[in-house]
């Protein structure tokens, strides 16, 4: 028997559409409803069949759902919750999945606090992704074995968590529960400076030389194919930990360019060296 | 029939190990002998067969061969080179495989003038690989659709280059000719570089947020996994370039990052747009 009732999508991209599918593989909710701005990508979510039903209205999307899941751009997630809470049912759950927390949640925080609302918000971040954006790409495994951070505050109600830890686990997420501000200074190192390193890489390559370009260019560069303007977005709510991540960044960089200037070669060899061993211990499970 | 008698290899890692089994695959030549350092190493090429035979001593090893070919780490090209000129029969062919040009090139034309020699020498720069660097990596394929540059000089034998350029070819590779100089400053921007930020990035990350890392950390750090001596020794040999290369990467950088603190959100979803643009012009066909 399906554990929820009725789940709702708002942004069926490629995260919202990769949730749906998965929900609907795993027999999670009895009904799985997307809410859609433009009836075209409506009806394309439909053919992918990545949810169950589809509509144009927030009030009807939300309606009777127990946990409604805010899957638009990252500076659209406010906006959205505003008229998701004033319409979502007693006890309904809202999250979203956006790539930065500590914006996002004390914004949302903050409106349920004024409603002193029988609605709950946990803010969550699953991890997986592409550099494509749209519903044609999601995949009912896209979440399986990725990492997935599910924030609490000091406002967070415990049985919502907890049910939304279970949500993230039941969808196959490694699932990490921390504070939005610890989120956000472990994605701006390990997900928003990649981004920016990978977008910068391949804007200042001259393009006569991406002829002989390879696998290396090919992997560092891959991200850079990411969406701009839900990236711009993302590195605009993470302003202060992304500048953080990058004067980290700057510094290991000039110290290994200036060790190949100056001729350097063991500091040059031991930065090297220290940077192939912290990558060794990552160890990704990915699909 | 075979089109060359017999093809030497000296360094049987990764690359010499790659290129002996594609010539045996493509039957190019009667005999592919690798020599090298190591007894340890010697077996192990054997037991890939990625040589039919192998010898620890280059004078061995270079008799009576048609193609000479330097696989070894960059910085012992030069050195190697010097034994195998003065050893090489008439009308041999020496090739690399190093990752710079100018350098290697001008030592080996160097000692070639001073010989007045009837041995000849071509600079090559097969661009394929991974971060491993040992024969038990090696893939008769691993050059096929990959760029293969040689490179041509005032003292570049034509004969010899012609011969070179059928010979990378029959291998599978996409070759073009160019000079050294003209090499090093396209390596400088699509490889050089790509290592020395993906060590940056990998080396600058807390290794505690590793565990929340996915699918795009992956990728933007995979070569940092690299052989730190191997890199070191081809950072080394491209300063000039490498420098030049890594002034654009940070101008690029720096603007995305001023764009983000300063809240330029039009801005900085140009210069995201430029970067993707770039990127997609990329069209590689590896394996």
């Amino acid at each position: 028997m399906p554990k929820f009732n009725k789940i709702t999508i708002i942004g069926v991209g490629l995260i919202g559409g990769s949730i749906g599918l998965a929900i609907k593989k795993k027999h999670l909710a009895k009904e799985v409803v997307g809410v859609f701005r433009r009836a075209s990508t409506l009806k394309k979510a439909l053919r992918y069949k990545a949810v169950d039903k589809g509509t144009m209205s927030i009030e009807d999307g939300v309606r009777g759902a127990d946990i409604i899941i805010l899957a638009t751009p990252v500076s659209l997630i406010p906006v959205v919750a505003r008229n998701v809470i004033r319409r979502a049912g007693k006890g309904a759950i809202i999250i979203d999945v956006g790539s930065t927390k500590q914006w996002i949640v004390d914004k949302i925080e903050g409106m349920l606090k004024r409603r002193r609302s029988s609605v709950f918000f946990v803010g969550s971040h699953p991890m997986a992704g592409s550099e494509h954006a749209s519903v044609e790409f999601a995949r009912s495994d896209l979440l399986k074995s990725s990492p997935c951070i599910v924030t609490k505050t000091a406002k967070t109600n415990m049985e919502a968590l907890s049910k939304i830890v279970g949500f993230w686990k039941a969808l196959g997420a490694k699932v990490g529960v921390m504070t939005p501000t610890a989120h956000d200074r472990s994605v701006s190192a390990i997900s928003h400076l990649p981004h920016i390193v990978a977008f910068s890489l391949a804007g200042a390559t001259p393009v006569q030389e991406l002829k002989y370009a390879a696998e290396g260019f090919k992997d560092t560069t891959r991200i850079a194919l990411s969406d701009p303007n839900l990236w711009a977005d993302i590195f605009a709510s993470n302003k202060r930990e992304i500048a953080k991540a990058g004067r980290a960044f700057e510094k290991y960089y000039k110290k290994i360019i200036k060790a190949i200037v100056k001729g350097r070669y063991l500091e040059l060899v031991k930065l090297l060296e220290k940077a192939r061993k912290n990558r060794s211990l990552f160890k990704y499970v990915g699909v």
